[in-house]
């Protein structure tokens, strides 16, 4: 442990063709709590939140197929497309990360879905995992 | 919400080609509380937990190639395998889901890491994602 360490699961998030069709197991059968929706257009991609204990499920549903989560989906098809874990101090974690040698996607922290300052570690510094880091 | 919400995520299953390796990113460089080692011989996998909030962060490493991480690793290469929802009463929460269509992998728990109950959804239910259910 150490003055970096994460302090949760923030999100985990799920790519899916279309959310409508997900609602019902995750809400209804698995009954977890739908918290609503939110479309964040400079990342391509509809997001619907589901609470279960201190983080989300997030689906995450493309807006076209030139987008981060549309060309996901084109490779891969549905499935778990990135951790998020809650971190305080942003911009230190990054900077750890990187003189620890940690290859990032983002140097900088960008806005994602919620307003949250996010950042994403590069696959390849993790064994293929897609990894955020994200604070409120 | 419903009687079978689940409680929290329990874990997060990433399959790696090799522990030892990774380690270092998850315990040193991204400050998780390592918490150890088991090795599940009838599931064909050695498992290290990292601590996270009310999560594990559980490392797969198969035994051999013929085992389900094994096939994983051969088929889509290191990343995230499974989700795991810490659930109460989960014979009824498996008979329920069964009830709603949704179709199991395992329609009686079967003994997972740390000895708990385990039931894996059918990834054809999901979209993709593998979702397991445990009890403690």
């Amino acid at each position: 442990m150490s003055d970096n360490s994460p302090l949760k699961i923030d999100h985990i998030g799920i790519a899916v063709e279309d959310i409508e069709s997900k609602k019902k197991l995750y809400a209804e059968v698995m009954g977890l709590e739908y918290k609503g929706e939110e479309t964040i257009e400079d990342q391509g991609v509809r997001v619907a939140f589901f609470r279960i204990g201190e983080t989300n499920i997030e689906l995450l549903e493309p807006l076209g197929e030139d987008t981060p989560v549309g060309k996901f989906l084109q490779k891969r098809g549905e499935g778990i497309h990135h951790i998020a874990l809650a971190v305080k101090g942003i911009e230190q974690v990054i900077d750890s990360y990187r003189s620890d040698g940690v290859r990032m996607i983002d140097e900088k922290p960008r806005i994602g879905a919620h307003g949250k300052r996010i950042a994403f570690l590069h696959p390849s510094a993790t064994g293929g995992v897609l990894l955020e880091i994200c604070e409120e």
